[in-house]
């Protein structure tokens, strides 16, 4: 992978901003203005409108995430702190029960108003604040609300991520098919062969140890006895899975778990997402830059838990569950292409990439489907209060994926990170990587 | 009515349009501009997002008139016309299943582009071309395309009512509740007492038989034999409705079609859609001017078909079929509170009003709901083409309405005008008259 | 038509259950023995079942028809009168909200309890409690129950209607396409030219005038004024609709009502509800003695209002409205294939039918879909109390269709008989009679 | 436990089966007949009525039962075998898609032929055909065939388990609230104290080993590392769960899982199933013997697993995994209140049993809700064809029961069965047993 194509993650710089309120408010000013930059190339009316249910539109995404910090830091914690507007913790709630009523999420859809230049104002005022509060604030304060001041910043960083992949649906329901971004130059991606890397049975930890950030899903670390198993050293492509479907894969139903083969049938699943045939056979794909072709080489991306794993099936494979995820990525470098390196899609490996035995693209391009439903870990003990319906809730009837994709930012991952989706979810960044049994 | 509140039908101007290009175009630009000034008062963000299936965005709706002009009026009759951009007719085509594909209606609330600004771009290359055409055009050519150009006119006009209806909507969804306009002024209304006028059983004609515009669906003029009937001089009130609701008309089935009893338990219908009841138990209503304290005397609005109808029964009354209404409109004034009037919203009588014989609010206001399915005239004959499918194929279980409201042009009512809605929609400026058959 | 495919409304037999209680009780009982032999045919099974919302199980319609005499006579006439079962009235009222709470219509489908059996002994019961009612009624009291008594008796026809048409759907739901009755030889249909009958524009009397029994809603007789039209002398056959169908009649927008556009779409609609194509191309149509080929020169039968519309319009016809039916029937006789006639299909014209200036197969064969919504007619007084629902409240987007069918008993019809569906059903034998303007 | 309340899987009997002819066809009867007596209590109307999508007729579970032999077994086994129907594989083909076409599942409900007498008719002809199979079978051929016998007597006895919950929920449905059994005196339940028995963390085996029968989701045995726990003797009584009402644990969302609180909030609930406040504000319960009052001491059923997770939530402690449940009842006899008891309820402990250390009601009374979503386990290598769609293509979005129920046959189940279930699904005898990490 070329340089620019490669972000990584700098926990020097995440460790800093623990203890120092100064580097605190650098990264606070980091994380804030990625978000502007994000909306930057969209018209109000692309920040308005929700594309589906489990979307959000831009000008939501902007106002949640500033509520977050005005509700659970600002308030209680800012001296004499007013609101800035008194029915915002109304509408920019989002799934708080504990912190009070909320508008319906469909309801998110018809808020034309506060505009989004209310709701940059909005920002402005609560950045203000808090500017105010990280440089007035004593060491005893200060580490009281790290945490949560911490949370805030990897809340929204998930909500950049939404952001990005709300926006690619959106445009792509357009007849216009408009691009978020011109369509740059993409360099053709490498042949690089499968290998396959074998890892022994037996008790392995999982979960995350160190002093840093994480959330409270990845605790406790506890132990797992793993069979042994092999994991490929890349994800699948483009190409392998256009064979998939020349072969019928989308017409087999013994290849599709039976909630997968309903859905397929139902919507007419035939190709992922945001492909298209063209008249002369060829496929393309819709991308943040616009339709472009299918680049045979390059990781497939944006399909379903089902297609991942039909796919697998099909290929006398499976998916890795979380842990032999978790387990294999335990040396690989956590690098790859991040929203920092701004191509918004996945690209493929480069020519040297394959040489060696070490496992390609774990991290960056695509969140990876794992074969695990997400559960809580044994111990699993989330805060109390509003904090911990963060993540305990949900952990129902979704699956666990890992990694982060090339709409993560970079400071945001970690190895024992766990993102999870409903498996019929097509829309974000997600590809697959096999596993076998031996 | 103060002379502020009241417009009227100007049928000269009208008459003058269709022999004059140069009246034609004066007429055309006016009707065009008071599009634009309706829109406005809004943000770009409430002019995309639809808020129900029945409603269009604002955006659609001027791009959509514009569209009409270029498919009916450029293309074909304009040299060497070139569309402004490729796809537009399919964004922006409605229901006309002749003039091509189209996207599916609840599409429409994705089209985040065109912008606003592109629409207002294409706006102003149609209304360019338009000028050009008529300016330059020979009287055989003119009297050859006045039918369809009246027509987009008429169209426009349609929509525009429907902007400011759709609008309303939106805004109400809102949990700030915007105004669409500053809240101005409102005079309180005067008490006047219902008188009933009486008619004569007989044979009459209804149906149109001049020969300005007229659409197809008020051809052709005919006969029809009427029982004798009484009407109310003037529509429902606020605070007569408040005493149907105060009495259980919402709980009573016996009052109700049995299809409204189960909208009214289905989506639990206890009160008119824009209003609520306030803490202190007083009502209130969401108007273009924001909420506002409900006037007793003010006449009722926002009703469906099926709430008309209850009232109608409970008060051992029912609704005028559209003959009755148009037999009973002969020799009433074609003036009353349109759009014109910018008050945008019923107002109630004055002191005097009520003295004489006349039927009063019969045009402007309120559209009335009338007892008829809105259905073909007997000799019914639609142009061919794609314009025959104006009128003819939504002839199936609405109900007609007549007599135009505070969001109708003056300009666009006429006595034997015919609008028409399924009985379960409310968004609509529409009340009630009451009729007895002695 | 064969003799023994015609039957006739005998008009004295009526009457005369008016005025005495003998003859009323002989009319009890032929029309309460009608039922139970309906039933015969059918396994315990298949009188449980409920096949769509529109439909209800044999059982239920057994029942219900009970129960209104049980409700509306026996409580309240008959001394001492104790209900059979203290749930039934729960169980078995349909749609009377004055009588009291009743279950969910959805739920008529799950009731497997009481049985069969135990429906036929309620059916017992009361009939025997009717019986001792009647045999010792004096002539005053008799006077007095004598409409309920009538209802009551039309109430269940029209239920043994719906008991034949229901189970044709049910059955014909069955991969095993289970037939009703045996299939017995059916006569191939004679091909007889349309013909047109005309009738002048003026004044016309509709509605009941004579002093037997008819609904609520055939009141009261009142004047219309029709324009000239003339009327086709039979009804659509099945070759003409095949020509339509060959047309490409299902894939012409121009031709449908707006709404039967979109389920001819939603639905994939593109023959008559019971119609499927064989292998060889041929047509078959299920009917209630099982599949058989399509009688080219028979009436066309189970199409929607939709489907009737669209022929006609194709066609550069129209329907009638129910004025011009009944004013075209007025000099018809009602006879014709009833259910009396045990065909339970419309049979074809016989070859010297065709030769008068007649209007042929006006009653019975099939109900006749006007153009017409079912609204009152001027100065509808519908009776106070739960008998005031039975069809007042339904007068809302439904079409008015005329003169019976082959399930309708003879004794059941007249010419101002209004029998109303929703522009959707397809299920009934329901089919087409042509109009012209002139 | 009294002893007529308890049976006991009796595995020499099952061994038997396999090896010998004779001993096979004697299970063979015995399973067949059991399910015919099942089906005696119930009306012809019971068998065929499906109460929800989830559930099928009764008649339904005695076809495909049957289908099952006469498509895996005689067609291919029995010479010159020809089926009894050529239609019945289409009918009564559940879910086999690799077997052919079928119906579609709402379908079934439509299906009133073949009638009861038809099917019990199929039943008789395949279980000659079977027993002239088997009485005429060499070794060699007998030993190819018993996996395949064998697992449609498994699959026999699944639906006899399902049967019987489905006539509870359409019996429930009934406004008369029919028995299927005649309310029998029950035994008041005795107190029990909870009492924890605790499990050192560790390396165990978890699934099948021995050489009997077992589903193909059992396999392979394989080993998983669980931290210590410790779980309750005894499953949740109806009395405790009745204080959680009373805390009003369906009110407060911070105790449910999100999709939980979702549907508690769009279906109301407030209480389990088949409960239902009286008047007097004690609670009832429908039971396969009809309504009853809560007996408070009494176990818990007929919850969802949303139920049993916020009710564990609320206590402070959480559901076991399937791996801790099955550790748990590694040295517990497979003995319990099971359908061959007929009690078809939960019964409560007996006043004794509490005394011990040892774990109660493991087996019987209740399927136990684990917190383990239904995955393979690692190694899991489904049999080809059709057969391997029996479990695989359901491991997903749904959760794993354990333990078996009182309408589970004791000659059933295992310690390492895997039983799977939607977490909404509310009509299985379900419980739940407490688990806590220390």
């Amino acid at each position: 992978m070329p340089r620019h194509m490669t972000a990584r993650r700098e926990t020097a710089a995440l460790r800093a901003a623990q203890t120092n309120p100064q580097a605190m408010l650098d990264r606070y000013a980091n994380v804030r203005d990625m978000s502007l930059e994000l909306a930057r190339p969209l018209s109000p009316e692309d920040c308005v409108v929700q594309s589906m249910t489990e979307a959000s539109p831009t000008k939501w995404h902007l106002a949640h995430t500033t509520w977050f910090f005005e509700t659970f830091i600002l308030t209680g914690h800012a001296d004499r702190y007013q609101p800035f507007h008194e029915r915002y913790s109304f509408l920019f709630n989002s799934y708080y029960n504990q912190v009070g009523d909320r508008i319906a999420r469909p309801t998110r859809a018809m808020m034309t108003r506060p505009t989004m230049t209310e709701v940059l104002d909005y920002r402005e005022f609560v950045d203000g604040a808090m500017t105010h509060l990280l440089e007035h604030i004593d060491s005893n304060s200060f580490a009281s609300i790290v945490p949560l001041l911490e949370l805030g910043l990897q809340h929204e960083q998930q909500h950049q991520e939404l952001l990005l992949t709300d926006v690619k649906h959106l445009l792509s329901l357009n007849p216009l098919q408009p691009a978020y971004l011109d369509n740059g130059d993409v360099e053709p991606a490498a042949d690089v062969q499968v290998q396959w890397k074998s890892f022994e049975a037996g008790v392995y930890e999982v979960g995350y140890a160190a002093k840093d950030f994480c959330f409270d899903n990845e605790l406790p670390q506890h132990r797992v006895f793993l069979e042994a198993f092999s994991i490929a050293n890349r994800t699948v492509t483009n190409g392998e899975y256009i064979t998939f479907i020349n072969e019928k894969g989308y017409e087999r139903p013994e290849l599709w778990l039976d909630l997968g083969w309903s859905i397929v049938n139902e919507q007419q699943w035939a190709h992922p997402l945001y492909w298209r045939r063209e008249s002369d056979g060829s496929w393309s794909e819709f991308t943040l830059r616009g339709r472009r072709p299918v680049d045979e080489k390059a990781p497939l991306t944006a399909i379903s838990l089902f297609e991942a794993d039909a796919y697998a099936r099909w290929n006398g494979c499976r998916l890795p569950s979380e842990q032999e995820w978790e387990v294999a990525a335990a040396d690989v470098e956590v690098e790859g292409n991040f929203s920092d390196t701004r191509q918004l899609h996945p690209v493929g490996c480069e020519m040297n990439e394959g040489l060696g035995d070490g496992l390609l693209q774990m991290f960056g391009n695509n969140w990876e489907w794992t074969g695990s439903q997400y559960r809580p870990y044994p111990g699993y003990d989330p805060p109390t209060g509003a904090i911990g319906e963060y993540n305990g809730k949900f952990m129902c009837n979704q699956f666990v994926l890992r990694g982060g994709s090339c709409a993560t930012p970079a400071s945001h991952i970690r190895r024992t990170y766990r993102n999870f989706f409903p498996p019929e979810s097509r829309w974000q960044f997600a590809g697959v990587r096999l596993v076998k049994d031996y």
